[in-house]
């Protein structure tokens, strides 16, 4: 292993030092009176997180995708039909999820790259009483982030009562999603993502018209009940044993949230996406996403300069420099490579990764101004109404 | 937190310090090569521990109740007829998630501490085709080990192709389990057990039989798909994002216990459990499970004195000695004590918690003579054959 390597993936995510010390804590009665108090910090933080003041079922041993189940699960019946905002692979997975527990999907589909229009999912859903909506808000395969609290409006105002089911693994902690104000059903996030810890936690927000839907949802769930969930956490405890370590180390990612406070945490993610953006710009890359307002805030999507294989630029930024980039996936395998920044970076990070990608595309033959990169989001930083240490 | 505590439930389990130290590690990319390997090692470890040739498929964020679950989801169709043996808790629990998936469940029941009769299992199977039969091998909360060989054998006297699905989340790596000489389908265990590291992930192998059930079994599965991680260890992955900290720890606990040996690690825990038992014995007490040849090799089950409470003599270990067992589950809750020792405990963590029994009993009033109970042990440590430093 190189010591020195460095994750800018869309998740795993680094996690900070009081967090990777927790991890190796010694384990506890999951039973007793110890993990009651760890599980009501979580539980609290998490209310703050989701900026609720309903439930969370914290799934104390899953994966973001076990969340996305749960959220299908305990609130649909074979049968009913649910509209599906398919705008990538992960769009693509929601969808499959929902159709293999026996729901009628359909799925409406944007351009790679590209947002759901609000107006256009009003029109599609007038035309059937769907019972839910599907809605990937941070699409990870294509770096777009959708105009979450349009879309709901627009659905909302088709179908007052509609299941709003949200996939919010990568953008719950990134960018402000407030489930209450925004009356969203269940929003699902993932513990290697904003919340700064390993793999292996799922969360989901439960609203009350959720908790009216899972009264007569007949889809099969044990794991997965939230009711369960629920029972439980009036006891101290999660129904089934949960993942202790990732607990341990959730309680101290969420000290360090809370003392940064969501809207600085918001801001940081602002600054650092505009930050690479402007670099790349300055670079001469060209961005997947080129509408600033769908972009997500959570993972940058760059083409490559032309004759210089995506695949190759991340090889050799990991030989040379340690940092770890993501690839493109499904039909965007090999064209594109993806910088994530969710999570425990600061905006010195992004200097970083520009200046490593100045240096790496210039050893590889490309011609561009060495700096040009860095300097533009220098700029930016200091332009950004936040600035970090 | 009392940093003397040393956990003796039947899982969690304590961790050994290499596997401790390892789930600090920082984060990898799960979709590289660092991770194939780590992975292809652990999938190498895990066959080696289920004892089989066949596919084993990592759950890699799930309770061991997800296991089971997978184990339901990937063979069963609404519908089919399942015989639930329920011992206990946790044979209940497994029956009850049948039902939910839609299994039409049979449960044959025996009283609290005892076994099932293998010649009893075959006349009920006598009488209806059934298409599966679930298993708890070992019942934590009555602290009983099935014999499951003998079991499985009068199963498929009546049905030799039944499915025969394995609920061994706490006596894999306890007692002797060969899956494939057993010819059992799928049999789950999870990471807090004998696997010596923190809850958050499960295993189950599959046999070909159960593959083929996997074809034509219409409960509906994503998340718990054994198809879908099949595919995924083709590619040295896992489909879902992998509990990572939970992996480096599985990694380095494989390494203990492939240098302990399976017959080293079964002796083991059998000499612990003869201590624990003679050691009850010889300080009067009643052991829930009588018959030693069902004695679950796990965890053991103890009525206090008359005229003592049970939970009162776990306060008392945990708050003088740091010491923290089980209670009663179910109807015996507040009735007997449980004592863990499945997974990183040594014959002299026996004699430990024995001369700490001593002292709390004395101290709330029980009438023994003090080191009756641990000389009982030291004798039955020298005489079992296998004697650790």
């Amino acid at each position: 292993m190189n010591e020195h390597m460095r994750l800018m993936l869309p998740g795993p995510t680094p996690i900070p030092p009081s967090a990777q010390n927790a991890l190796g804590r010694p384990m506890i009665n999951h039973r007793g009176p110890e993990f009651a108090e760890l599980f009501a910090r979580c539980m609290d933080g998490m209310r703050w997180l989701f900026q609720t003041r309903g439930d969370v079922v914290l799934l104390a041993a899953a994966s973001g995708t076990g969340g996305l189940e749960s959220a299908i699960a305990n609130t649909l019946s074979p049968g009913d039909r649910v509209l599906a905002l398919v705008a990538g692979e992960f769009g693509a997975r929601f969808a499959d999820m929902a159709e293999q527990f026996g729901a009628n999907v359909t799925r409406l589909l944007v351009d790679y790259g590209q947002a759901f229009s609000p107006d256009e999912l009003a029109s599609q859903l007038a035309l059937v009483p769907y019972r839910a909506v599907l809605i990937t808000h941070n699409e990870t395969s294509t770096a777009v982030m959708q105009p979450l609290e349009a879309l709901t409006r627009a659905a909302r105002r088709v179908h007052p009562d509609i299941l709003i089911l949200v996939d919010a693994v990568s953008s719950l902690g990134v960018v402000d999603l407030p489930v209450d104000a925004w009356d969203l059903d269940v929003v699902v996030s993932g513990s290697q993502k904003a919340f700064m810890i390993p793999p292996g936690m799922a969360a989901a927000s439960v609203s009350q018209r959720a908790w009216e839907a899972s009264k007569v949802a007949t889809m099969p769930r044990y794991y997965w009940s939230f009711e369960q969930h629920k029972q439980f956490e009036g006891k101290g405890q999660t129904p089934w044993t949960p993942a202790l370590s990732l607990m341990y180390a959730l309680d101290e990612s969420l000290k360090i949230m809370q003392a940064e406070g969501l809207p600085a945490i918001f801001a940081r993610h602002e600054t650092m996406t505009g930050m690479l953006r402007r670099g790349a710009e300055a670079m001469g890359l060209e961005l997947v996403v080129t509408n600033e307002a769908i972009a997500s805030r959570s993972v940058t999507a760059i083409y490559p300069p032309a004759g210089i294989a995506a695949d190759a630029v991340r090889q050799r930024m990991q030989a040379d420099f340690g940092l770890v980039l993501a690839g493109g996936q499904g039909k965007m395998a090999g064209k594109i490579f993806r910088i994530g920044h969710l999570g425990f970076y600061q905006p010195l990070d992004m200097l970083t990764v520009l200046a490593a990608l100045e240096v790496t595309l210039v050893r590889m033959g490309a011609e561009l101004h060495l700096g040009a990169g860095v300097r533009a989001a220098q700029d930016a930083l200091l332009k950004g109404s936040v600035v970090h240490a």
